[in-house]
C-alpha cells in the first residue's frame, strides 16, 4: 500500500506488504524487507559519494516513522523501529531490532549490535561501536574528535547491556565496559570497567551497579536489568537471561 | 482554508475559520477549535493503542507550526502555540495557552498547567507534572526512570512560576517548588524548596531567588519575574500579579 | 529544475540553475543565488512582523538540505550549506560558506562571520555574535537571558577560530576570545582570554591551547588548528594560514 502522493523509484527493491506514507520519497538505492512500514514525509536512500554505490538495506518487519531521513550505504537487521525525524548517514551497520528514538542522529561509519535502544535525541558520532542490548537515553552524545577540529577520529565503545543516562557525553576513544551504568549528565573521559557505575563531570567510578536497588519497594537489585526488565525482547532471549542470572545471581 | 495538497480525514472535527497548510495530514481522531492554524508538513492525530480511541483535542485560536506531529489522546486548552517540528505523544493534558518551542518532545502521560512556556528542544518525560506559568528553557530534560531501564516511572514535579534554565536535567521523582530558579546546566537530584535557586552538578540550593537583581541597571530584584515580565500574558493576569506583588513585596 | 510538487511563489527571485526538491514551499520574500539547491520538504521565506518586509537572501552555490525552515529577513553569503531540519529565524546575518548541521536552530537577531561551522543540534540564541572560522559542536547552546524570563538579552561573543565542544553552554553576555577551546560539557560563565582552554562546570581556564598535542602520534600541537586542518577551506585561505603560522610558530 503505497500512498498515491509518495514518490517511489522503480529501481528501489520493495518487499511484500509494504506501506509507504504520504509525501515520502524512496530513492533508487533502497532494499526494504517484507511487511515493513514507512511513515509520511520521509526521504529514504539518499545516495552520496560516501555511500559509494552501496544501497540502504532495511530488514523485514521494520517501522520507520514520519519525517525520517536515511542515506544509502547502511544496513539494518530485521525489525528496525524508529521514532520521528531520525537521521541516519552512510556506513551505519546495525543488528536486529534496533530502536532509534525521535530526533536521533546517527552520523554513520559506526557499528551497532542487536536489540539496541536509542531513546529520543541521541547523537551517535562516526566510528562509534555500540554492543548488544545497550540503552542510550535522551540527549546523549558519543563523540569522536579528541582535538576538535581535526582529522583524528577516535570512536567510543559501549559494551553489551550498558545503559547511558540522559545528557551524558562520552569523550573520544573512551571504552565503557559491559553491564555498566553511566549516570545522568556525566562527562565520561576515562574507560569504565565492566559492571561499574560512573557519574559526574568529570565522571568517576562510584562502585558496582549491583549496589543499586529497584525503586519499586521490592528490595531487589536493579542491575543487571535483565533480571527484571523484559519488555519488547523475544521469549528465547528472556529465557537465556533467566538462565544466566540464575547461574550467576550477583553478576 | 485548507490547502489543496493537505489530506484531511472527513471524520476529523474541524472548527470554523481553520487554516491547514500544504502537505499536512489530519487523521480521524482530531478536534480543532475555531480560528486555529496548522502549518505545512504536519501529521496530526496519529491513533495508537496508547490513545485508546480518544481524540486529540486542541482548543480554539491555536497555532501549530510546520512539521509538527501530534498523536491522538491528548487535550490542549485554547491558544496553544507551537514552534516547528514539535512531537506530542498520547495522554498529554495541558491548560490554556501552552507554548511549545521548536523541536520539543512531549512524551505523553503528563500534566501541564496554564500559560506554560517550553522553549526549543525541551524533553518532557512521561509522568511529569508541570504547574502554571512555568518556564522551561532549551535542552532541558525532565526524566522519570530512576534505574534505567525499568518499569518504575517516577515523574518530576515543577511548581508554579518556576524557571528551569538551559541544559538542566531533573532526575526522577524530584519536586521543584514554586517560584524557583534552576541554573543552567544543572543536574537536580533533590527537591528544591519554594523560592530557591539551585544550580550545579549535583545541584545545590544557593539561596533565595530574591537575591538576584535584574541586569538592566534598574537595581530591582529579578524574581518573582511576575514583577517585571508580562509579555504575552492576558491583562487580567498581569493585574492579579501586580496585586499579589504589591501585597507581598519580597515574595 | 523545480520538482512538480514544489510550491514556488512567482514573487520569489530564483537564480539560474536552481534545484528545488519535492514537497518544498518557497514563499514570496526569497532571493536565492545561482546554482543553489534546496532539498525536499523545506519551507523557505516565512514572512512575519519580525522580518518587517525584508527578504531572505541566500548567496550563490548554496545547498539547503531537506526539511529545513528559513524565515524571511535574514542574509547569507555564498556557499551556505545546511544539514537537514535546520531552523533559521529572522535577522540572522551570516558571511561566506556558513555550514549549519542537522537540527540546528538559529534564533535570529545574530551575526555570524565567514566560514563558520555549526555541527548538529546547535542552538544560537538571539544577540549572539560569532566570529570567523568558528567551530561549534553538537548540543551547544549560546544563551542570552541572564535572569530568565526577562526582557534583558545579553548575547554571547565567540572569537575567530575558537572551537566550542559538545554539550557546552555559554552564559549570557560572556565573551570567549580568539583561538580558544571550550571543553565538552562546560558551562562558561566568565570571559575567556585569547588562546586559552576552558572547561568544567563552572568552566575554569586550564592554560593555553598550545599545550594540547594531536592524538595522531605526530607529537605536533593541535592548536592553532589552522596548522593541520584544512578540509573544505579555499586554497587562498589555507595559504594565508600557512604564512601566519610560519611567522608565529606558537601563536
Amino acid at each position: 500500500m503505497i500512498h498515491p502522493t509518495a514518490i517511489v523509484s522503480p529501481a528501489a527493491k520493495i518487499g511484500k506488504s509494504i506501506k509507504i506514507g504520504a509525501f515520502s520519497i524512496i530513492h533508487d538505492k533502497v532494499e526494504i524487507g517484507d511487511e515493513s512500514e514507512i511513515g509520511s514525509h520521509c526521504e529514504i536512500g539518499i545516495a552520496t559519494p560516501l555511500s559509494d554505490g552501496s544501497p540502504l538495506i532495511i530488514g523485514a518487519h521494520s517501522t520507520i516513522r514520519s519525517h525520517s531521513i536515511f542515506y544509502a550505504g547502511s544496513i539494518f537487521g530485521d525489525r528496525l523501529v524508529t521514532g520521528h525525524r531520525v537521521t541516519v548517514r552512510e556506513g551505519t551497520h546495525a543488528g536486529l531490532n534496533l530502536q532509534i528514538g525521535t530526533l536521533s542522529d546517527i552520523q554513520g561509519d559506526c557499528t551497532i549490535g542487536d536489540y539496541v535502544r536509542l531513546h529520543s535525541n541521541v547523537h551517535i558520532g562516526k566510528k562509534s561501536v555500540v554492543g548488544n542490548f545497550v540503552w542510550i537515553f535522551p540527549y546523549v552524545v558519543l563523540t569522536n574528535d579528541p582535538t576538535p577540529p581535526s582529522s583524528t577520529l577516535l570512536g567510543c565503545e559501549i559494551g553489551d547491556y550498558t545503559a547511558v543516562a540522559t545528557m551524558s557525553v562520552v569523550l573520544p576513544g573512551v571504552k565503557i565496559g559491559q553491564h555498566c551504568l553511566i549516570g545522568a549528565h556525566a562527562c565520561v573521559g576515562k574507560n569504565v570497567a565492566d559492571g561499574m557505575i560512573a557519574a559526574g563531570i568529570p565522571a568517576k567510578t562510584l562502585g558496582p551497579t549491583s549496589n543499586i536497588q529497584l525503586r519499586d519497594g521490592s528490595g531487589l537489585s536493579a542491575y543487571p536489568w535483565t533480571t527484571h526488565f523484559h519488555r519488547g525482547y523475544p521469549e528465547e532471549i528472556i529465557k537465556q537471561w533467566k538462565k544466566e542470572n540464575d547461574d550467576n545471581p550477583l553478576s
